[in-house]
């Protein structure tokens, strides 16, 4: 693992149902033109309010990947 | 969207159950008094333990709303 | 001025001009109900962007006041 | 405890004697209008100078209660 | 409570499941050398993806006990 | 807007003028190849001396847009 | 100095009395079971409310000692 | 510019009519004694409020010069 | 007060007695080169330890003076 | 210099010898596909530890370049 | 490596040659004691000067191992 | 060393072989004109780009000594 160089992109997901979801969907969406991902680290969660209610979660990462 | 004056505030939601239900136990008390809620961020994730356990969690948010 | 209390509270202005119109906007706001008001702190300067341009400025302060 | 939200606010007592009589200040002079108050944090720690002396300090803490 | 004296120490969790499991796998397993554990804090939330999914979860997390 | 990832981009744009416009500058700039910008969030700012002036501004931002 | 390797840990004191002995508690109970404290840095000041008054303070340190 | 050796020091600068002109007023006070200033950052901007308006802005800046 | 330029520096001042006492030997040492000193920020509390008690505090402030 | 928009991209790269080679080593393979590289910016240092000895560096960094 | 629980101990290493060696005097120092070190990441990194040097570095880390 | 006052300035030296180097030609020039310089912490990293490699390094550093 020693030679590898990542690079890191900041994304953000979103979902109705919940903050991990919203990760989940940040992370596949990503996964459809990123190759070698290796992880991810939460930056920020937020919530859009609607009628006194959460509508949906707004979650932000940093995704990690391999350079090839 | 572009002339309103937003104001937010710090609370902090707990519950037996979930982090998420935290977060949202304190959208739903703050509701009861605060009308246009727009959005909230996660500030701060706590738990409470007793006997090994997390017992109840503690999730401390920011909460933004209209001024009207 | 050494007996004094003081209150923050963290208000969102905004502007379609400029940032320093969004916290201006955001004082005169808040002079509608906020008496004795002394100093303002910028936290966070954010845009909102529509067809390549800063459609207007988002600017969050925070204000202290005196509680008499 | 579990079931409580709680509400935060920010605000700054002074004192001509003491950083720990600042933040009592504060206090006291919350209880005249917030009930519940449950636990304090320093935010930050200033002080007035005059004529080469610390004059009176500035304590700027947040105050969580609950709401009932 | 005002007597105690509490020492914090940092742990990181994992589940395949879910980043509240993570932060749950951690207290369970500090619970077999740890006593009086109190509280815990939220430090940082991360996850290893392979194959372009979130395959397990690590949250790391502060820990408080009581000294005795 | 609940099913939409953003990917965040970091720039820092310049201006002789103002700080406004050097982050009018690198929105305007970012434009050209980046498409669906929602919003920037300012990170630092700087300035360029010379002679005992500044001489241009330099401001950092972070900017979001739509994954389509 | 320069050979020794040092170990950090992270204690909580508190006093009913003074933001003070709630550090000067915190390391006379470490006294108890870690040799060559070297020194402390305050991490955190907090305070617990009751009837409108401090009650007791807690506060937060990490102390360094030479691993021998 | 690899060999040379710079000093920052932090300065507050003010102005009745723009932050952007609190930070060149202070540029322009510092250019009386430091040569050779290279560049700037802006540390905190604050402003001061009377009669529910900004009376006058307050900008920290950290200036950096060449040590000769 | 609009017109003025402030400079800030930077200082630790030590005690064998209190935190606070600490703060003012730095003001009062600062007092015999520097004049129109006006405000003081507390930036880091630490203690030296010895023989499992604390010998001394030191705190770095930050100290604020007019630039005439 | 004052025209340019520049863009930042956060990398992370390795080394068995050490922390400086880690960032070299990032830095050359960023120089594969991205001109006008300009400034780096340490972000975080990191080890990988096998059999008690520090087995390879990662270190992260930010890379800054000029937009064409 | 999903359910594994590690634990993160706050070291400070010394030397007089290197900020390198530090770290790895460090490392070397705690893997008499503790056992399945996995990572360590640089939290701090300092020097004691004498007559103009720099005497020996001083570099604060946290280590996280495994726990069996 | 209880009744010392200590200074802290800001300083960033540079080098084109080491980040090491950096620090020590930013204390050996300080050393010039500050007599009882004690202790040094780095602030940030940095590194000068060209032609894709590493054309100097620029470390910033806090420098202690001890007001006489």
């Amino acid at each position: 693992m020693s030679h590898h160089v990542y690079k890191q992109i900041e994304l953000t997901g979103s979902s109705t149902t919940s903050i991990q979801e919203a990760i989940e969907n940040a992370v596949a969406r990503a996964a459809q033109s990123v190759r070698n991902m290796r992880w991810l680290e939460v930056v920020d969660t937020r919530g859009h309010i609607e009628d006194g209610k959460v509508a949906h979660w707004q979650v932000t990462i940093k995704v990690g990947f391999t350079l090839e």
